[in-house]
């Protein structure tokens, strides 16, 4: 199943330069380990935002759950997540 | 996999009556046939409103869609569906 | 009578991991009491954020009032607590 | 159980004026059934709109909910329900 | 005139145990002398909230901000006051 | 004491052009009776809108619900009433 | 550039059931159009809803607009497109 | 003095096509003669919607309400005019 | 031309007394300067909050701006500035 | 393409002078930067506050996010980010 994530990140402006640094390389590559396998199946930007929209591929909510909460910037994010149907227009395509 | 439906039924208020009486027997027939299936797993009525709050259980998004737009007062529906995740507590409870 | 009650807790993302640990288990600790006293009937994670939907089964709003601020959490809790009604279809059912 | 219930009546600009004068006299007399019985406990004006803010008295939101759908206005209503605890400073006073 | 009040305190999770209880019981003495008074004239908690509902009772807006801003939590508060105009029903009954 | 109101006007598009006509002119004359007893203190409109903000002076709500509620136009209408309080920097000044 | 795109259609309950099949035909079809050129990359249903989200990639955002006003059930949709930057973790992967 | 207006057009879908193309041929000649005497200063369509964000240029808010209400289709329109101050980055560069 | 403006102020609960006490008196001073010059008409006090709706009387939207930031409070604030038109009611009145 | 672009700045109130002042010199020298470029087209104060409306015009999205994130202020900013696409009434107008 998929599911529709926006995630809003608030770090504090006062946040150490390195602890800064730090926290965005974990959080680089925890992301693409779930892009390695198949959790995290496409991000965007959302522009002018430490925002982003993404798109999960997960068995159930449990899972998301799971893996949005594994990203090391979690404490910092405002998330939501929206369940996703598959659409008519979409059969034999994909 | 659960999820948590809000479903707000707006019918004209000058819907004959008959039509209104018939449209609400079909629907109740068809809510006891998806409570019977076991989708639907609970219901409540959002007092003073024509709208409820409901628990379906379901594979995925895909067939709660089906469930939901099976119901005869669907085209008269604003309905909201937020995917759950299960929680430890309940854990060797349920 | 039955309640939905949505909780979001926002923890401060500097608190000291040791403080939260002791917290979350304090919390998990009253909240098993809940279950076992019937208060608390349903929880559920939202996918993604630290919040919950859970159902309550109380004598009125105070006594959800009670059940909800013994949670150690809640000085750190936005609570919304919803009235449900019965409804028709689950006559007979539950 | 006190409950602190907002409506909203949107009746229809065009509404012929003798049946809009029937309705409100029938609402009137059925808010004066509820007042009497002691459901309904206090009632205001929202000032400048078809709108009040009341206050019920009832065992819960199932009979709540049956006191106002039994108003003759309701199908042109917005209802929304809040339920209300009690307040230690009323401890002794009421 | 009556005035409808909603109130939600926000006070800093970190607060120290005794001046919460401090600023609590001045609030509590506050409150009883509003009620003695009969500026305020019902009060409810809002369940899962350090929020309430209360009914002010004052000749005019500027009677209730001087009564709302003279409780010792109101630097803490998030208050919203509304102005209720009688309602018909209520004639011959209060 | 004085009252902020804002009034949104929704008429239908296709209410004839004369029925429109003789609306806005009772309308305009009552807004002329309100202004000249004093209850209506300014009115503006709202750029763009039909729709104003206005200030009225009336003992209370009760009387403001009275006074918009005369208005030819207010089937049509969406109000907020908005209660005002005296501020100190105008003590001596008015 | 994509677009992340959110429709809501809203048809009249009361629309003749040919005429429904009738527009939802011709919306396919133009859909399946607009996945073949490339223009419209994915597409979900929102479950339980006449709603979608989908993703758009086109050269601006008058291209989406040209799209989205090319679909039959248009004058009947409401319609939010919002802008999407590309993500650093997508780099090398797409 | 600058004016930041949203419009949002909504044409009931059932009005028949040739209102409808005189309407707008009427918006656009309207639209025409408020770019040539300078009103109406920059406009840009909001993409999938038959919405505007348009830059007006008037002396004040009296002036916008002159011309936005002067357009063919205002009777159909939601409309929000924000003003604008100026922004020091731009002094000597227009 | 005339603006409403309203206004929040969120001062810090734990601001030294001393230190509220002369922002605050620094805040009427200046009050009465912008009240003294024409610019600010009216001000109210929204009951129960520290906040104000006002009425500026400025040349355009720059003034405004000049003026409300030149309010000792300012970086304490939520300001909203709502641009008003003249209303034939008001013509020949003031 | 264009996106119209609003900034809402929160700096702490109490961040020193000095600090305040060296950051809003950094961000005049960029902004005058990207006016230089042509990707910042207009910009405008909102009255009251320290916010903007501003114009940009970028090849896309990724752009429009480069240039924001380039701003100095950009840690103290909530942004979002509007798609504009081209009104057929400024074709050989601009």
């Amino acid at each position: 199943m998929e599911f529709l994530v926006r995630i809003d990140v608030h770090l504090p402006p006062d946040m150490p330069a390195d602890e800064r640094t730090r926290l965005l390389e974990l959080e680089s590559a925890r992301g693409r380990e779930l892009i390695a396998e198949g959790t995290l199946a496409r991000i965007w930007r959302i522009p002018g935002r430490q925002s982003n929209w993404s798109l999960y591929s997960a068995p159930d909510a449990t899972a998301v759950h799971a893996a949005v909460t594994s990203l090391p910037l979690w404490p910092y994010m405002d998330v939501r997540v929206e369940p996703l149907a598959a659409h008519p227009l979409e059969d034999g395509v994909r």
